[in-house]
């Protein structure tokens, strides 16, 4: 993992003082004449160098040769030039100690093998130089509040762009216009914003975590084509949680499709969604769906900190205050399909705000309707509510009103928005800017659209305080399988039940075995994986004599599949049986590290792509949760009346064999049970089969 | 189903020469104050009676105490009073021979048994005295081109709202008012709008199909809480089909929570979020999922009518041409989780765009990032992609130049927009409310977030042309159950394989089957429907001997679980053998009529809710849609190697079965097979089980 990036890196990339334009353009128009132009026109207070080796005046300003040819070493230089110049330029700045070079060009790795080899230059210079890279592909950094605008994106020609408290990072440089441009028009003002491109050197997890402890940074959004570099975006993640401070991310590659367009744009390796998906939930994450939501989290994140939330699997509970039957309706609908309930006031509730001379038709939402719609009649519904028990949150939707006579319904909400420690969201139905920027003036999170109400509400409950950080070990070259009996021999001690076994030799006699027949013989062989492929089964064997037979049996078909390993040994297990079966697996992914999945087992399951997933290890509490995640355990949960299976056992053995992160003596890179058998409630879980993979 | 609404009412629904406003209030400012202001500030030139029995004056006009006391009889009556003022006002109108009575007030079926028998007093007034009410819960009626601001919706008191040619109808009154906000923020714009409230008597389906030769009209908007009436909607979206006028409607209760909060909203029942969803496709009807896809909807739709839609279960096709690559890849990535395919152009369609000097990396998207954002290049890449043959639309996603120089990167889209029959739609990713208004102005379909974009193509594509009209009987009272012979029966001459069974007396000696043992061997009785529950089924039988045993246990067993009835007769039946198991089902839903479901059998799919439904009856071609619409029948289709299951057998089965929603002789209400057995690819299914319930 890389190391936190040191202060002076962190000022030169953010803060620079002094700032050389390579390879800037006389024309302020093009795309590498753009930084000049708006770092004066933002008024950046600190020193240009323009370096162009063809003109001595650039933009109306003197322009140097080259970058040895300033007075000073400036702290930032922003290269300009193609990608075969561009290695150039870094070159040199590594050799006259400039701390950090941005490169604008794309052409790297994601053009081919020549590309590749370009990119591994800048690694080589910067790990001989200490130069530290932004990019390449970067549209450059912009701190609104040190006027450095640093940029070539078109979209930063706009004066006077709000600031506020948010840190952007992206992977994308054309979407950080589209976000100013966005944010602009609801009233979000940014600290700072990023364009990170391939991540040769600099990731966003190392430029983020630089900036945490700025106070005047309240959240980040980060724009995600790819999870590489995934260990610094979780020591970032922690370092946000421990400061309160909320992180939300949209991460593209939903869809396979554009998993693989992720490949073809960025040279990255987009990963598995649902690997992300996991990613984010458990570093405390909030992954939104929808666009407009992305750019209105932050407030409602900020209001419901990881810290806080509800980590016992029960479903978010949220009440509904409206002006506006049809309005509430959508939003309900958008939470209630992202498996956040709406739940009814109490009985007490209902009589709480009847004392206030509120009477609501018992039901789903607080429709407040028909007593018209008054400051006084939604504040003491609002206040009620937000002092009732059984909401985890409080939406407030608001119709017309909204546009026509936000006094009415627009500011009780933002006065009742502190009310209580329960957190009020505000969806707005009309089209209602002026509205939208009151709430987002006083930090009240509202939303626009029921979509982007239900994405953020879900995700900001979906979030998971991060666990400590796991040594994230990509896998090695040399990694081997172990045999079932040594895969066994490592899950024991962790507590995970199997069924008992016992390892014959093939030429001696068959022994007592110390369990019941019938039994299962399997060949035993550190090169063999798929056993039932070479004819290494058989089942059921119901005497020593059928053994024995069997035993001989495995040696001939296994000998004749792979005539070139010799057969010593088989494992003869008891036969076990159960209600059910699932497949838990754990592996060490490239990018996020140590994972852990359970699923049913069948194909069925495998069709539906129906699991859980979390990072490991993980405590019982949230190996619970994924029980309940898996739909097909349902059929074990005592679904119309059939039996039930032992859950809790499940629950257990996930858990732990999730600690097989941890393995200090050898590093495990995949590991499974497959099948666990589940047995009755109250009897337990065995595993029948293991398969361990280590480094 | 109710007949069309004659040319007389309809005027006066939507064009009234003359208007009674009953109850309208002296302040303007209250709810039932505002239509007299609102039809006045519209310049409505027809003529208002006011009627108040308490004033001589209303707002400073003279008023009327009652109907019958005014000058003329007015062609529509707007009730503003009270829910059982109301009764005695649409009396009246009845009366005076006031074509339309529209009713404000609530309190009817939502709110209880005495509100329920308000009600039906409505409907006995209506029938006796031929007046048609629009409501109860209706905020009214706006035709602008008329200047008919006929509401109650505090939303019309904006002046000079855009005319355009959209008519949008709604259970939900308060939505207009957001859903005009919206709009206009949008360019888009309403020929009319109508709150039809709780459909007491007119329903949406016949408004609109009254609407359907206005010329000014030119698509649909529909804003649903129910699908009650659905057969007046099935046969206004059938005239909108054939007139080539697009409809998209929004639905609310997606998730069952909403459903709920539907009931206790406006009465009515919600139904089954996936019959809405088949109703919808199968009618031709685009139903979306995002509030603004909803409002952005029609211009694609028009483009796309659903009588041009390719039916043959390909996934539709997508071409998109970017001038930002992240942008691009979220509507990629909305587009892929919905099931449409983003494909890469053809070699023949890059070397087109060569011909006229574009060069793109091949892959999915045609990005221009590089070749810098010029009209020329926009507009050629989008005329060699819209004559592509490989696209059934494209796509283009302009990024900050929509913002800063709409004419470099918006212009050529505007321009390109008919160039063949290919439809263009656009993703604008900045903020850039001009460039949406000049792409709406031009009638180019537009979408200003990429799940609105994802949405509405997704929705586009899902359409299929609507089916004919097919009676639509509401279950009748009398009902029964067919036994297992007699369902057979019914179903054989469709075409439907079963296995071969004979009916045997219990009292007789076993005869020659005529068929091979073993059996399966089961009760047969008009009143048993759940053989197993009582003992009636037994299996494997091996012979005679067995049979007869086993044909004595049945009539014992069955006699101790109901021993009021007498057992005469089983069911023997060839035990078949298939390589999986599907179930189809046939009903008559009470809201949209016949429907065909087809799902694998199981519990799994059960619990996944693994199932495909169409209106029936359907084609062969249609039923191949719904096998690949099947999750679980993957593992029938050569999943990894296994065997192939006879597929095709069972799209025939399934069409044939839907023609029970022919059945002339009598009314089919409900029918299974479960299971129908799928043997191997070329040797057909065969229904092992069947149910049939007729009226």
């Amino acid at each position: 993992m890389n190391d936190m990036i040191d202060a002076a890196t962190a000022n030169a990339l953010l803060k620079p003082r002094s700032i050389a334009l390579v390879g800037i353009s006389d024309d302020a128009a093009k795309t590498n004449g753009r930084p000049l132009r708006f770092l004066r026109a933002a008024g950046y207070p600190g020193t240009i160098y323009n370096v162009n080796p063809t003109r001595t005046e650039v933009q109306g300003e003197p322009a140097y040769p080259s970058l040895s040819a300033l007075p000073e070493v400036p702290e930032h230089a922003f290269i300009l030039t193609n990608s075969q110049l561009a290695i150039d330029a870094v070159e040199e700045c590594g050799r006259l100690g400039i701390r950090v070079a941005t490169i604008l060009a794309g052409g790297f790795s994601e053009s081919g093998p020549e590309g590749a080899a370009r990119e591994q230059q800048l690694r080589d210079i910067a790990k001989r130089t200490g130069v530290r890279i932004l990019g390449p592909s970067s549209l450059g950094v912009v701190n609104l509040r040190e006027k450095l605008v640093l940029t070539a994106n078109a979209a930063f020609a706009e004066p006077e762009l709000p600031i506020g408290g948010i840190f952007c990072a992206s992977h994308s440089g054309s979407m950080l216009g589209a976000l100013t441009s966005r944010g602009r028009a609801k009233g979000v003002g940014f600290s700072g914003l990023i364009s990170v491109g391939s991540e040769t050197d600099l990731c966003i997890g190392e430029i983020c975590e630089s900036t945490l402890d700025d106070p005047n940074i309240t959240g980040y959004m980060l724009f995600l084509e790819s999870l590489s570099h995934a260990d610094a975006l979780r020591r970032f993640a922690i370092g946000a949680a421990q400061r309160g401070k909320p992180v939300v991310a949209y991460k593209l590659g939903r869809s396979e499709a554009a998993a693989e367009l992720a490949v073809s744009h960025t040279g990255a390796l987009a990963g598995e969604d649902a690997v992300a998906e996991t990613f984010f939930r458990d570093c405390g994450i909030a992954r939104v769906e929808t666009l407009e939501g992305f750019l209105e989290a932050l407030p409602l994140l900020g209001r419901l900190p990881v810290s806080k939330l509800n980590t016992t699997g029960r479903t978010p509970t949220v009440g509904v205050v409206t002006t506006t039957g049809g309005g509430a309706a959508m939003a309900v609908d958008q939470l209630g399909i992202r498996g956040v309930a709406v739940v009814p006031p109490s009985a007490e509730t209902l009589a709480r705000m009847a004392e206030r001379g509120i009477n609501v038709n018992p039901g789903g939402i607080v429709d407040l309707t028909l007593a018209g719609t008054r400051y006084d009649v939604m504040k003491a519904a609002l206040e009620v509510m937000l002092t009732a028990p059984e909401f985890d949150l409080v939406v407030a939707t608001v119709g017309s009103s909204a546009r026509y006579n936000p006094d009415l319904a627009v500011k009780p909400v933002i006065d009742s928005a502190s009310f209580s420690d329960t957190p009020l969201a505000c969806f707005v139905v009309p089209e209602a800017p002026q509205a939208l920027s009151l709430l987002n003036e006083a930090g009240v999170p509202s939303f626009r659209t029921p979509e982007a109400c239900g994405d953020v509400i879900a995700a900001a409950f979906a979030r998971r305080a991060p666990g400590e950080l796991v040594q994230v070990t990509a896998p090695a070259r040399g990694e081997r399988m172990l045999n079932e009996a040594d895969a066994y021999a490592m899950i024991t001690p962790l507590g995970v039940p199997h069924a008992a076994y016992k390892v014959l030799n093939v030429n001696e006699p068959v022994p007592e075995l110390g369990f019941d027949y019938p039994v299962v013989v399997k060949v035993l062989h550190d090169e063999i994986a798929h056993k039932t492929d070479v004819g290494g089964v058989i089942l059921p064997v119901r005497d020593a004599a059928e053994l024995a037979e069997a035993m001989g049996r495995i040696v001939d078909s296994v000998g004749q599949h792979l005539p070139e390993l010799t057969i010593e040994r088989v494992l003869v297990q008891a036969m076990g049986k159960g209600l059910g079966e699932v497949l838990v697996g754990f592996r060490r992914d490239a990018d996020v590290g140590p994972l852990i999945m359970l699923a049913a087992g069948g194909i069925l399951t495998e069709i539906y792509r129906d699991r859980a997933m979390r990072l490991a290890p993980i405590s019982v509490e949230t190996a619970r949760e994924m029980v309940s995640e898996v739909k097909a355990l349902q059929a074990l949960a005592g679904y119309r009346g059939r039996a039930e299976g032992d859950l809790e056992a499940i629950a257990q053995a996930v858990s732990d064999f999730s600690r097989l992160a941890l393995q200090e003596d050898c590093l495990v890179l995949e590991a499974e049970m497959n099948p666990l058998l589940v047995k009755a409630k109250g009897e337990g879980v065995v595993a029948v089969d293991a398969l361990v993979r280590i480094a």
